[in-house]
């Protein structure tokens, strides 16, 4: 439906995986080489990988050392996509928060198989090399730094953001980066920066759960835009509904959406920031799952097309590096100074130490290192879950293949309730997000989202064939 | 105007401080022993004590080692204290921000000397023992912990604070506690809890200009009440306050105020915990500078009175161990939970790893040490800054002589325009706080809050006696 026609490398990835799904390129056979493709097609090497990467990620391909590329044998079975919902047209206050706070204060227990957790598994994450990084820097730390740091940041890691985000095609202004205190705050300033009380903020379908509550907090309106699966929102409905009244922002999620796993198509986003920009609309821009990319490469941010200076960039180490450090940031283009003064207004700044800890573990160089070891763990988990969903989830069951971050998303057939469901499982010690947490209206309610960022826990697969089992009665009992 | 009657130690330094000042008691004079006090009227050593620190902290005496109190020859001449000032009965709504940024935008360079700035010497602190602690800590850390910990925050250091508060007389409820942000985003929790947009404020006159911030932030509107410079708000003011209008909460800080530093004496701050109660208005505790005294011993926080739960109680390490660290907590009474689930909206957790180096460096004993030196070197501080401006400033100037924390309020001659003497003082590198700051009507314009907090700052003693100059010069201007 989007207008974006589809880049060279989709448009390669695509024409090759249908021709898996149809029987013509058949398990076991080695794909072209990339030089013959190249030579073939007039296009580029890197065009070529990043196709690969892409049914690569999509569990359709797999690389073989030195032999080339080749079409797998053990590919997850074809449970379709779960299809994209119509939202209302209408906005609508928010109140989702006691449902969230109900369904979540219950998941934390370390009894409990964390299918629900929005976190992936704390020990895919490098503590020790950051605790030695902290330490250094700390010892390190000249007093005087501690008041010349305050609400910005502290300028060694805000250099490294900015250096690393130019590497991503995203170059920052040099005034436009405030560390917060992980990227929820993140969001916050930037949604408060751009919004009075009482007005219409766009939002996917299904959206986070914590969206909604930042809605919710700052009494504002939410209107849900139909949102692809697999390709995120989508162009043309976005579009309608811009059209049909007035919208002080949207918040997005274009690469690995949560709960949906969406990545927008490079076009796509691109199409997205200008459309926006037309209409001096500002986009709040969530990218914490930004790096966790199961491609070849990193999805660029929509922000990489910001020109007008609309787009308000928020994301995080918490995903990606430091949980519980709680270091974020907003790039917040144009409107970096309101961010600014909000963050002062707020929380004055953020913590020194695990600001220090970071910069000194980026400035080590083994960052990119870690992110490849906990890409490849994740990647192995989904396709993991991916095969007991389809062994021992009733038929019907329809689930996505995101390529990138740790959550599948769930449609289980129709007359299933959801969130009875999660009830029963918790009373097995197994949690699961419900769909109902997705959405202003409590729609999704044969829906789950489920964390596959977890891939040592031996409980794993127990709890999918458990839920699976629940999903079958659920299924025998409804009406 | 209080209500609430002396104690007995403030009858007794009140009762000696008027013989030092009449003359009856002469410089050099020795006090009677505490031995025999107690014997004359019949009291504790501690109230003795007490009363004795209290005018130790004004510097009217001095103890020497193994010989008792001494009626100090050089202490500060009997410069008046600055008059309480009545405030608009009003409310009105707070647009204070933009001055603000202004005015404290431009103090952070570190050639200005910060007699304008809201924080002490950043050496005073203990950061190398911190650094060591934050080791040790992250060292130790499991990835386990990174989960549990969450909203509420980091259980030793909440298990530290508990422990303290019950020692100061303030037990906390188990689950009352929230760690945050630093003080700033309690007090931003906590007053979002108790209000909604629209709602009236009662906060002090002068306030912090950070609470004015906080009110505009929510489209609050701030009714000031009048507050004496040494005892703090007055009790009958407020209660015509409330007599008069529908009020959401009251944002006051009943130890060392900022800029005041008035201290509310003990039966003042539990008659205003009871008047309240009375009316069920939450008060906003602000106590970041209760572990600052000067006295013998800590001031108890209005907290420690509460029954009712209406005391929201924010406080932080940032003003007493670690700047930076951005750790303070909530204690918020019957709004707990609330407050829990707004932090969880804004900013999901506080950092892990300062929280862990300040709970291991609780666990080391070290704290009481290093604020006795702290206090010691603020308080001396004080004194040589209260000399200078009896040197340097002009007659009819008034100036606070606060029994903790690092300001001093001063109010110049009327027709000193304080905030042009600040721009003054800025093109000579030298920084204030202008009165205008710290009231949502703009009044306070012949005043200046200064920091005392930097001991050994060698251009301390120019920078006052510049300060002097220009204010004379101003008198002379006047019209």
């Amino acid at each position: 439906m989007s207008a974006a026609a589809p880049t060279l490398y989709e448009q390669l990835a695509e024409e090759l995986a249908d021709g898996i799904r149809d029987g013509v390129l058949r398990a076991g056979e080695r794909l072209p080489s990339v030089r013959q493709t190249c030579r073939q097609r007039g296009i580029s090497p890197s065009t070529v990988f990043q196709a690969y990467g892409q049914l690569e990620s999509d569990g359709l391909i797999e690389a073989r050392a030195r032999s080339g590329f080749f079409v797998r044998a053990d590919r997850p079975a074809a449970r379709a996509a779960p299809r994209a919902a119509e939202p209302r047209h209408d906005a609508t206050p928010v109140a989702v928060s006691e449902l969230v706070f109900e369904l979540l204060g219950s998941t934390r227990d370390a009894d409990v198989v964390p299918l629900g957790s929005a976190f992936p598994a704390p020990h895919l994450f490098p503590f020790e090399a950051l605790a030695r990084s902290g330490a250094r820097a700390m010892r390190r730390l000249k007093p005087a730094q501690i008041t010349g740091a305050l609400t910005v940041g502290e300028s060694q890691l805000r250099q490294a953001l900015r250096h690393r985000c130019t590497l991503q095609g995203v170059p920052l202004a040099d005034d436009e980066l405030v560390i917060t205190n992980g990227a929820m705050e993140a969001l916050n300033l930037c949604l408060q920066a751009v919004t009075r009380p009482g007005d219409v903020v766009v939002v996917e379908s299904p959206t986070f759960y914590a969206a909604l509550q930042a809605l919710e907090r700052l009494d504002l309106r939410a209107v849900e835009v139909q949102t692809d699966p697999r390709d995120g929102v989508d162009l043309e409905a976005l579009e309608a509904l811009l059209d049909r009244q007035p919208v002080a922002a949207c918040w997005f999620m274009p690469s690995f959406q949560n709960p949906l796993g969406a990545l927008m198509p490079v076009a796509r986003k691109q199409a997205l920031v200008e459309r926006l920009a037309r209409r001096a609309i500002p986009l709040i821009e969530d990218d914490v799952y930004g790096e966790l990319y199961s491609g070849t490469r990193r999805p660029p941010p929509a922000k990489a097309f910001d020109r007008a200076g609309l787009v308000l960039h928020c994301a995080s180490f918490s995903k990606s590096l430091a949980p519980g450090y709680r270091v974020g940031w907003a790039a917040a283009g144009r409107f970096a100074p309101v961010v600014q003064r909000l963050k002062t207004m707020t929380s004055l700044a953020t913590s020194l130490p695990p600001q220090l800890a970071i910069a000194d573990y980026l400035a080590q160089g083994g960052y990119d290192r870690h992110l490849r070891r906990l890409r490849e763990a994740l990647a192995v988990q989904q396709q993991r879950a991916l095969r007991l969903i389809e062994r021992h989830f009733p038929a019907g069951t329809r689930v996505t293949r995101p390529a990138g971050g740790y959550f599948l998303w769930l449609e289980l057939p129709a007359g299933v309730d959801a969130l009875q469901l999660h009830r029963q499982a918790m009373a097995r010690s197994i949690s699961t997000a419900p769909g109902v947490l997705f959405s202003a209206d409590r729609r999704f309610t044969h829906h789950l989202r489920l964390n596959v960022g977890h891939p040592d826990d031996p409980r794993f697969e127990s709890a999918l064939r458990q839920l699976g089992e629940l999903a079958h009665e659920a299924m025998a009992a409804a009406p």
